[in-house]
């Protein structure tokens, strides 16, 4: 009677009206039901992005509202400077090089956050780059990134803030209008609770005037196609109806909960986590954790892959093993989307069972305990 | 208690187990069951494209895939040759100025199609053009193109033939392989009665020799990650799932039938459709009609528009209007995918009522009585 328990950072646990939803007859893209799905999904978006900016939406994965990021807002041999902590910070220059925008890379080693501070020297030694591409929560080590202090350099100069808020939207704080942030790009099945299949773009007023004077070709991402079609609750192209139709489900939730005390959901199942680590006695490997996901680097003695296959085989526990260079040496546990203190819980205890099994000397119950002390504190204070 | 039927030519209706099998628990999209989800679903669309080639997927709409075709196999100030007979030709033609490809055009009247005789004299004296772009079904007129005959003029070339069979596959016959056909796109929404979000492209060898030498950027559409990925079950991207695990019960389904008995029935409703309008006195739009759509020419008296807008409303019956010059003059029925007689019944019988309902003066039944000829024709001499 294996029960499955779904902690990777994307697709994350569809919430079970949502399910069902998808279950129903599709209906046609141009009928005014569809229409009316649309610019509600469109609508309650703007809550969740924190801003009275529009929402445009694509049927892609996450990658293809980054890739829109870059052909919409550039031009050829422009320079952009990119913060590269990770695979997807990487793949933010990538990208760029695809298309000829010129790279002016801030690395950091994987596991640490590029700091505001190189951020407003760079940009004080290239002060005609014409964007800064940053990651919100860096997926493949769980770092945090404070785009707060990015935003408050940037919004003083002609350069705008394009965030990756792919994996950490809904989870970590995001505030677009207050904080003056240009550009963010998510997806469904992260944060959203809803498959993946369709992504996201929230535009500043001087990002929209950048995507007039862009000259890099695109069509199927063409943003300003999506944006004037999506405020009539149309689309250039098919969509994927049926994701639309759990992504509404999904987002009355969040309308319901308040996007305000979703993050702070997500923010004790962070803690949570991370204090019951601690606890077990392993490192956390991100310096500044986000709250999306917890990485934990593992004992040399264990083998990372081997550990995230037995979970899954054996007790239908699936959480993330390590990307790239970090490939055998981290897991990822998210606590993200359709997910509370039972579902940390859940993760927390598995993971100390997991330990024990391939002989790893762990105290049954420490992490849980640990993580129970920050449930039960929040109960008790706030 | 209103029944809702869909008749445009995508989103189709979907078979049930698709349905209720998207409403399961979600999976990690590199969990060994996805894996092999993915390598099965590849494994049976090579039997539904008629082809021994690999066959790869995107999670996009079919524009995706068709501007990967321009991106991924061509170069900057290429010339090809574009068969214009409608919206989705047009929009070959569009994807290529995008991307700086020399667009030469052959255009016809909306409603006909562009003969092999002028593309065999365009590419006499374009002998230089890459390739020639073409539309098995033009979804926005409802004509057929005769891509055997295409293909038998292109396979002796350097000149590559690329058919966007978004509409048309698994309803009019597109043989790759015994015809000689280079690139072939699709997606999931049409006669792979799988909900939109999916598209898919198949490449001859000689297709992907010119993958390597192509020089335009891409990045999410890119065919060759995708094909690379996809052989080991895999993606470049977090693809949608869901729509992954529907698409293997509708692939299910066909393998069962068989993709020729499959077009065969296609062609059965095709014909019996038609023979209905006929009976019905109304001219067919298409001067070469597909199994995919049947396009019905409105009398001037009858607003097409609001002749859909109320099958709709008051009857739950949606038919398709006309797009762009069309809008409000033709009518589309579709008799694609999840279908058989006692479909296109529905679709005709509604017609016909619908027509009397807004004071055209038809005999009940007539259209009816000419489609059931049909299917009865089959019973006894098949």
């Amino acid at each position: 009677m294996k029960k499955s328990h779904l902690f990777t950072p994307g697709p994350t646990p569809i919430p079970p009206d949502a399910l069902l939803a998808m279950a129903q007859p599709i209906d046609y893209h141009r009928s005014d039901d569809t229409v009316a799905l649309i610019k509600d999904v469109l609508e309650k978006l703007k809550h969740v992005f924190q801003t009275e900016n529009d929402v445009l939406f694509l049927t892609s994965s996450g990658t293809g509202a980054m890739e829109g990021a870059v052909t919409n807002l550039l031009c050829r041999g422009d320079r952009v400077i990119v913060l590269r902590s990770g695979k997807f910070g990487e793949r933010w220059a990538e990208i760029c090089d695809t298309y000829g925008v010129n790279v002016l890379p801030i690395d950091v080693r994987w596991g640490d956050s590029v700091s505001p501070e190189r951020v407003e020297a760079e940009l004080s030694s290239q002060p005609d780059a014409k964007a800064v591409f940053a990651t919100l929560c860096e997926t493949s080590t769980g770092v945090l990134h404070d785009i707060e202090a990015l935003a408050g350099i940037t919004q003083n100069t002609p350069t705008l803030l394009v965030v990756d808020a792919v994996s950490a939207l809904g989870a970590d704080d995001l505030q677009m209008d207050k904080w003056g942030v240009d550009v963010i790009v998510s997806c469904s099945q992260k944060g959203l609770m809803t498959p993946p299949g369709l992504a996201f773009a929230a535009l500043s007023q001087r990002a929209w005037e950048a995507t007039e004077k862009s000259d890099l070709p695109k069509y199927y991402l063409d943003y300003r196609k999506a944006h004037k079609r999506g405020l009539e609750g149309s689309v250039p192209y098919t969509p994927a109806v049926t994701l639309l139709i759990a992504l509404q489900c999904a987002l009355n939730r969040i309308c319901d909960e308040g996007i305000r005390n979703t993050i702070t959901r997500h923010s004790l199942m962070a803690r949570a986590t991370r204090n019951a680590v601690k606890a077990i006695g392993l490192p956390l490997f991100a310096s500044s954790p986000a709250n999306t996901l917890t990485s934990i680097r593992l004992p040399k003695e264990i083998d990372g892959k081997a550990f995230v296959k037995m979970m899954r085989e054996r007790h239908g526990i699936t959480y993330a093993g390590g990307q790239g260079e970090l490939s055998g040496k981290i897991v990822r546990i998210a606590h993200l989307g359709w997910m509370n203190a039972d579902d940390v819980i859940v993760a927390i205890s598995a993971f100390e069972r997991g330990l024990m099994e391939i002989g790893y000397d762990v105290e049954l119950g420490a992490g849980v305990a640990a993580a129970q002390e920050i449930f039960t504190k929040l109960t008790n204070t706030e």
